[in-house]
């Protein structure tokens, strides 16, 4: 029927390799003022972004984020076939409030900060599987909003352990599409942009990941909680492409923070996996850990959607990396959850992307 | 590359059709009291299901439906290569708690109580996009852990209008599989039930919905709040597959209940479409409102699947029906959203399931 394939034991490879043919990138004022600030392409002056809540400034960061793809890539909503959205909050209202708007056909998705990964996975399903010409994948986190979700009222003025990381408060939303809509221009309204429209990059290979659950239940920890699962995608990502670390320019995890990064390095050591010299943890790109006390590093879905937006796309897109495998990292874990003594286990999905 | 197609504005259509091979449905004990009872595979004691909490009954509920689902069609889990699971509580927990144990590359979907039509979706997508042989969908609801999560704490006992409707405890899970699936056996080791399996229904068509918001905000009528949606997606549906409602022997919404019923009804007449011979609605069918004093009816993710899995897919065997639209609705609130004062949109996904 067509010659898209199952490979090993969770990994998928299309034929013919999706594009991202634009994407969007929206924060808030801490991660402007990071080492990634000036690659963003919105910023916001303060984080209510003009709304009158954290969930709705929420929203209207997807919203955003979506529109600037769009914009870039020369397209009108109408134009894309499905948008493949979720956050991390209760029933993904960031995500029902934020892209209404655009009356795209919405398949929801949810797996905590690697929802990243999932949307582009499913994405990419779609278009190699011939169901779509082009797709919208957006992620999106709000420091604020996150904070009340799971943590503490940011009033209370909690003290934050070493090993917490900070929720991103961003947006990253990226246009998938296959090779005829590459090379098509887009018939949106905003000709000036659409002639500069550029695909970035394209993604060859998914390994999609399990639940991996080590009993630990530190929900001021998450890189150690979410470091397992990483680990287990990229071996299994290993072995379903037959590949070594060292075919990848980069091995970039999601939200695991210093704390995290150290638990993947020495898990897979054990397994005889060595990732020291290529892996980046996006967590960590994302802020000045010493200036911005921001202690473990970034989190949140917008953590990876933003960092792959801005940065790691434009190191493609400059050749300075050929291939890397982009891997967001999700702790599944709720408030009610934690409040019942649960743990907090791990998932990670795995994509390879190539420069043009 | 492959004859997967888009349809219309929001419609796809597989080239060959993917099979339900087998299904499970589990329930709580006042689903075993309503009409439906007999029909489903497991029904619990209490609903409790022996668990600590009601989040855990929840859990186990995905899990028992996984395992009936799996053991019917005389599979092992590492003969699945994905499983799309998705619930109504925040951060999806029922699910992470409730599917680790089969350790099936996960894809999380939130679609509110529209999920099973979501998972069922996506399902066949990877399916007949050539990415899986066999994949496992699997939703869940639970009266007590989604009153928890969306309204009142149950020793409150709180007075329900008659436009509420009852959250149904309960878990339906499938086993889609390609042609190559549905022929083999499967290697499963429950060889005396494996011998009995016997493919459900075809699945040939798909309608994705988008948002629909019509400003209400009665999260104690959400029959009103989705019918909408529930009109959007079969006007478009009709639109794309070029069809009337007389094509279907029943065209099934997942949980509009009574009110959402006659609101649906009226939508659709409006625009000169005529469903009220063919319209069933599971919330309705599910309980004996003025015995069990459910007032509208039932709703829930459960309400669809568990509907699905042991009266829809009967009729279809039996051939008392030969062609359905199949329609779970969803209502996209969270208790933040509801107490920031936003309205309740709806969102609705239809899938045509044949007959063999």
């Amino acid at each position: 029927m067509n010659k898209n394939q199952k490979l090993g034991k969770a990994s998928i490879k299309p034929e013919q390799p999706v594009y991202i043919l634009s994407s969007g990138s929206v924060v808030g004022t801490k991660e402007g003022q990071g080492p990634l600030g000036l690659l963003f392409d919105m910023v916001g002056e303060d984080d209510m972004f003009g709304c009158e809540t954290w969930e709705e400034a929420e929203s209207s960061l997807q919203k955003d984020a979506v529109y600037l793809a769009l914009t870039k890539a020369g397209l009108k909503p109408e134009e894309v076939s499905f948008i493949f959205a979720g956050d991390l909050l209760g029933q993904s209202i960031a995500t029902s409030f934020g892209i209404s708007t655009y009356q795209i056909p919405l398949l929801g998705v949810y797996g905590a900060c690697s929802t990243c990964g999932e949307s582009l996975t499913i994405g990419v399903m779609s278009i190699a599987g011939g169901f779509a010409d082009r797709v919208v994948c957006v992620t999106s986190s709000h420091f604020a909003s996150a904070e009340k979700e799971f943590r503490y009222p940011l009033d209370y003025g909690n003290q934050r352990p070493l090993s917490a990381s900070w929720t991103v408060t961003g947006s990253g939303a990226f246009v998938l599409g296959n090779e005829e809509a590459m090379q098509g221009s887009g018939t949106g309204n905003d000709a000036a942009l659409a002639g500069k429209a550029k695909t970035r990059a394209r993604i060859t290979g998914m390994t999609v990941g399990k639940i991996v659950d080590y009993g630990l239940k530190d929900s001021m920890n998450m890189g150690a909680c979410m470091a397992p699962a990483a680990a287990s995608t990229i071996e299994q990502h290993l072995i379903d492409f037959n590949s070594q670390p060292e075919d990848y320019d980069k091995i970039i995890t999601g939200d695991l923070g210093k704390v995290g990064q150290r638990v993947l390095i020495d898990l897979l050591r054990e397994k005889g996996i060595d990732i020291s010299d290529q892996h980046m943890d996006c967590g960590i790109e994302i802020y000045d850990g010493d200036s911005q006390d921001t202690h473990a590093g970034g989190s949140g879905c917008g953590c990876s959607a933003v960092t792959l937006s801005a940065y790691i796309l434009k190191q493609l897109e400059e050749k300075n990396w050929k291939k890397v495998l982009f891997m967001p990292t999700g702790a599944l874990l709720s408030k009610t959850s934690f409040n019942e003594g649960k743990s907090v286990p791990g998932i990670a999905h795995g994509l390879i992307i190539e420069s043009i």
